[in-house]
């Protein structure tokens, strides 16, 4: 049996994320193994906490695979949560049912913030590299695995709220009235997502992507300050030699592509609500995109979702650089058969774009 | 006594949404009738409930005014809920405490849609009506009135989810499923707004806003044709003659400004995401601008409320056209006072863009 090779058989996203040629544009899924599939429900119950799933690397793997088995997606992500690195932190972590994540200690005073650590991801974050390794080994090269992590602002805001932020008020009562504190946690935070992303990749991570959900409530000025400035950090910290391609989303940026793509990332991921082609015909040059159909169309009849496929791959055009995707995660109240009727509609539809 | 003279003494919001010269920019806040005032709150508690406040022509003309005995608002806003309409429709609102609005009877099926009527505004939705006409007198021309409408689409999704929609689910569902009963619904909406503006404008109100507060949620191809359209249509049906100024806001459409100003309407609101100077690059030109400060910067110290005040002052520049406002409504939970130091300071820190 020959060692498994580096390269990906299907190396789809890597080309499209390198701007080269494919035979096809390659389509993979935020939320993609997750709860609107029964096997991941099966899992997760047998785990007994969404924690336990995350934190036992087989669990996470198995999870991670599932989707592959069902459709012909181009890239695997990494099982995790975005919180992985303030639990680490010990901020204490929990999940309550039907309540979303939320932290026993909070982070809500200056004092709180200048107690804060960088968390080693080789041991602190054990249960994350073991479980891209063992992803890595099974995945056995079919398709890429990509990597993650929330953007500091983003983790900021969870930290800061001490739950799923509704209004922002505590995170921004700091960033207006103490920015200097929240600057110092940011940095904190900057520094631990780029060890942990840097980790990923020595465990095998072949893209890694920053989820910036909650870059979209800054005002302009604010979101290069408080969050931009950060990931573009990441980015510097990142070792340049085989630096995996990295891909940023600041769900609500469209109006931020230029400067998110001067940060010398390799994409941006797109909500839906900026045209492809717009966005491309602003930084196309630039970065390679990611996205965007409504998530919504995941309950629309068939001919509607092959409908709209169509237009996010007709928006972006031909030529190399798309990657296609929801533009947010998909539901739990999805069914499983419409996401076969959107990656086969990607495949096939996309073929005439790259003749 | 002498009649009162159509003019409001305090001209500045209609000077800046004719992008005519002004003395200071001029100031008014959304929601700023509102739960924020303890004397609002003292008059809701002796109405017994939202809607009845809202329904009693003397109450709601007693909580418009107030505002404008603490500060120097250079408008008074029409107290009133965006659910009049449907409610006229007979979907019977309800307010239940800290929940929201909800409908007893949603629109959930295309039987139910094609059984809505366009209410007469002048007989079905009276104390709103009256309620302007008393605001007009007790104004006795200081400052002008506006008077507002929800959006079709936002209208829509309200009576379609039945209440505050989260996921869009099932607008969403009727939108990318059976477009052509939507269409019905936003056409018949789209005439009961035009109908309802008008009947304001008839009984004084003198600038006219549309809130679209759900239009950010669409695909760019969506929101044209199912919220953009139908502003579009109620510009088309109000009369030409004497018609006051239209200021449109779709809360999340920085995107989307090019074609929302050519609906033909006077000024577009902007939540907080977009530069005000970006914004005028691309579009003040032919329609005035309103907003955009953070409505998080209530809760920032004084100086800082100032700061930002002059950096939104900045961005829009020198010269006529703008009308300073919050990116969104203000929240329950702001100090009145900081309220004070923010109309102010835009009094104050204009006076150097209008020479």
């Amino acid at each position: 049996m020959s060692a498994p090779v580096e390269k990906p058989k299907n190396d789809r996203l890597l080309r499209a994320l390198a701007r080269q040629p494919v035979d096809a544009t390659p389509v993979w899924i935020m939320r993609q193994a997750g709860r609107y599939l029964p096997e991941y429900r099966e899992t997760r119950a047998r785990a007994g906490s969404f924690l336990k799933l995350c934190s036992t690397p087989e669990l996470a793997c198995e999870v991670t695979l599932q989707p592959l088995e069902r459709f012909s997606l181009d890239a695997a992500i990494l099982f995790s949560d975005i919180l992985t690195i303030p639990n680490a932190m010990g901020l204490g972590l929990e999940f309550v049912e039907g309540e979303g994540p939320s932290f026993q200690r909070p982070v809500q005073t200056v004092r709180a913030i200048m107690d804060l650590g960088v968390p080693d991801p080789e041991t602190e974050l054990r249960y994350v590299m073991d479980a891209v390794l063992l992803i890595r080994k099974e995945l056995d090269n079919r398709v890429p695995l990509i990597g993650f992590s929330g953007s500091p602002w983003t983790l900021a805001s969870y930290m800061v709220e001490g739950q799923a932020p509704g209004h922002f008020r505590k995170v921004k009562g700091l960033m207006y009235g103490e920015p200097e504190a929240l600057h110092h946690l940011l940095d904190i935070l900057a520094r631990s997502v780029a060890a942990y992303l840097e980790a990923q990749m020595k465990a095998g991570a072949q893209v890694l992507m920053i989820f910036d959900t909650w870059g979209g409530v800054l005002t302009t000025a604010a979101y290069e300050e408080f969050s931009l400035r950060y990931m573009h950090q990441i980015l510097a910290l990142l070792p340049t030699e085989n630096r995996p391609p990295v891909i940023l989303f600041s769900k609500g940026g469209g109006g931020w592509l230029e400067s998110m793509a001067a940060t010398g990332c390799d994409a941006l991921g797109l909500d839906w609500s900026m045209d492809m082609g717009t966005a491309r015909s602003l930084v196309g040059g630039q970065v390679a995109l990611q996205g965007n159909l409504d998530p919504a169309l995941l309950e629309a009849p068939d001919e509607v979702i092959r409908t709209e496929v169509g237009r996010v791959l007709a928006s972006y055009g031909g030529g190399a650089g798309h990657i296609f995707n929801l533009g947010h995660g998909i539901q739990p109240w999805m069914k499983p058969e419409k996401m076969a009727v959107l990656v086969d509609a990607v495949h096939e539809l996309s073929r005439q774009y790259h003749p």
